[in-house]
């Protein structure tokens, strides 16, 4: 049993490598946005030519992620979205419903602060984690039956 | 041809009024999710019982709203998702991912301000528009090609 | 906003009946599978005749029934599950498995001496009720955001 | 021709064991639950945190298990789902009615007394058999034509 | 609970007839095939012109055919496919397989005498009659719950 | 049996108007695009806002037609497509193909002239027809089995 | 482009061998029943007991040959269904069914005789053959692009 | 990760090879349809038989290129159209349309004249390139996130 995992959402701090480095040894493959913040802003007009208009030149490479995030997450099994303390991350909470719909199974990795402004995001997972470690522990566990020590 | 219609979003404007009485005369039925603030929160444990602690407070609710979302959501042919001024509205980019990933019509309604920040929303959107009398002739033009004069 | 919902599960006490005059004035509307045991039990040998052999005997029933409750899943919006307190009640399990696989929200209603024995159908449910009157408390808020007083 | 097939239901006894060695050189890959019956049950309590109320200390483990569950049986090809003689087994008849929806071939292995009151889980089977060795047949004669000798 | 039911096989006979003659009263609507044998033939060439050879000459008039069967299996919740006495009846068994990859609820109406060759058919279908009276006794049942006296 | 029926294509001649005639008296409803040229190229800047580049003028049109014609394709039972003399019409053959993967039946209008270069298309329909007045017997046929006298 | 074909139908002559011996060098994958008639009709009786009834005995056996033929069907990217000159052979149109509202690519492959009794399987096929070196020039030109000779 | 892509549309340049090349070293697998013109015109008729009627001998041909365009774009997670200068292409419209439908991420390829007459279909499009070599540049970014120096 391989498990294909999605990593959703915050690019500023090292969640995904403590995730990625965690599962070490599991049979586990692991995929993800690009998380260079300038590349993701501007493919779209880097590769496609420049815009004027700010929307048009976000909306370019807006759907150049897309292509990227789609195959990512319909190919997933689980999709972890992280929610950082900072930011609008309505990206983030976009993935969980596209995810949501496509009824993938669904963690969601997010500080205490935000458990009240997440509940219907929440209430979509099958687990709700604070730290990468923990996500670790699941993968290891559904894949294996070993649970933390 | 009768358009099915999610309000999806903001709940402190009036919004959903200003669409619903400017689509007066037009062949549209319109839903949404329960926009009593009081009630929407806490509709979990007045029907199920207490819960002190506030995650599972908030999670009871979270499914039970989320009973008369994805009903609404599924049987809508277009999904109009409205981000306001303030709040963290992840609730309303998780409906618009959700819709997305069902093939729905999107419309987004959102203020210049919030331009970068939902641009991944607004690239699976069909319009996006700032004033809810848009997303009334909009409708007006998909059902009978009338334009605003 | 109609509601379809399917009631399935026990058949040996007043539940749906509790739950179809609770909802009085509501737009909803019910189905539910024959609930006449012997009629349900000896439906197929009676139309297409007898067996012998009980595995056959109750094999062209349970096909029959199976018409009427997959109709009555796949049309729902609702899927109420009712556990009681006696026999093996399978077919309700079975029944909430299959709607969960077809992204049907799940009610279920059960006892609180059957919380261990259910927690994987708990898992997939919007809603764990103890009593009828819950159920319809939860369509009224569904439909019209009221909550009991 | 290879065969997927996730083993559903009852862990407190050698089954699973009794098909994977007699399917030994067949092109066939089994998957199924944790069977650790401690792991399972308090797998969600030991990742993510205790809870007080052994409603949801249930429930987070049954969710950390679904991420399993319906991974197996998405994946597989043939679900296989054992009742014995003991216990509730609800979850067994849930994956049964999980994998029905889901268009899966299922095989039931169930012993004679609970014939009757698994009528409904027959009916939505493929086959019904009584000892691990005839799943190990169905296995071979599908992949191969080999009947026993 | 409405059930749309379609009438698929044998036109040579009046067993259409002898099952919406014997439904009258019940909440069912029923669709089938052209049973004009000539019409069924010939309306590809008397629409879109003729064929020299014969077998654009069917096919025509076969794709014209297939326009109402889809249509007619695709939004029925029941298919009753009837194998006459005589002729191949190839088209009844294609319905067949189209319902039953549909998940359709399929009633085998056949004789004694077909009953080896329509094994796998049988196997698809939730009952075998032998008589159009057993499938108006199933309809009633399906509905009210009544059996035959 | 009422048949929902979308009308794809050219918007130069009467082609709609003869079928919509023609079939009068038939359970039928049709839907299909806006026909005025001008408010089809110019809803998008005319609603959401004047557009410097022609490119996301007609972008924001198109994504607003897209509303309507999705919605059409999506509810028909049959998709009439249209190919006129003149012009590229790559929107009838994009409507055709996304038709056809969704497995409408299509009904192709064309010309002779037309006939090489449409043969990709005219394979994934089940009927050819040249003038509307065929396309209204086809209606007929399907609806009534009645044939041209 | 590896293409999974599925061999569906007649058993008594040496069709598929042609097919695999010809398509030696091809970049493609067979599969197809059980070809061994006594194994195929008594397969059921053999593994899971026998049965005084015959139509029981034929619906153990033909529910077992379900398990491979779906998962056959529902793998394959074409589906070769054979018609031969004799026997009633309802599963390989009910094979031709099944696998088009799937969406399967088609391939029958029939004598001439058999034309127009097979008028609507052959309008759901993409090509018609009557030898199985045809089949064999099909594959060889979908995978290489390259014609006979 | 990777991608598979396929490359739809004009035969008539370099097109294809100038991807092929440039993507040379990135996890891509291309398909694409038969591109030797007589091959794919009369591949029907070569096989299958000759046809008098020109209309035949077209329709034989383009069901079997269905098969292998089908067969890609079906399996593709990009497709790229192509719209040459010349000709009516309504085959590249098609397979624009069929990929939309599927939920496929779309990148067409075309030259500043013809984007009025493409607004359909750019509309449905992730990206719209004028040369192969910025879709190169697409690819490379998707799957590495590396943007043009």
């Amino acid at each position: 049993m391989t498990l294909n995992i999605y990593l959703s959402g915050e690019i500023h701090s090292d969640w995904r490598e403590r995730i990625v480095a965690g599962a070490s040894g599991l049979d586990v493959s692991f995929s993800g946005p690009v998380t260079d913040h300038d590349a993701s802003d501007d493919c779209g007009v880097r590769i496609l030519g420049a815009e004027l208009n700010k929307f048009w030149h976000d909306h370019k490479g807006a759907k150049l992620n897309a292509i990227r995030t789609r195959h990512g997450i319909a190919g997933a099994d689980i999709v972890v979205v992280r929610f950082g303390e900072k930011y609008k991350q309505w990206n983030a909470a976009f993935d969980a419903g596209y995810a949501a719909a496509l009824g993938k199974s669904i963690i969601v990795l997010s500080p205490p602060e935000h458990q009240h402004a997440l509940k219907e995001v929440h209430a979509a997972a099958l687990a709700v984690a604070e730290e990468p470690e923990q996500v670790v522990q699941i993968l290891r566990y559904v894949l294996t039956g070993a649970l933390p020590g």
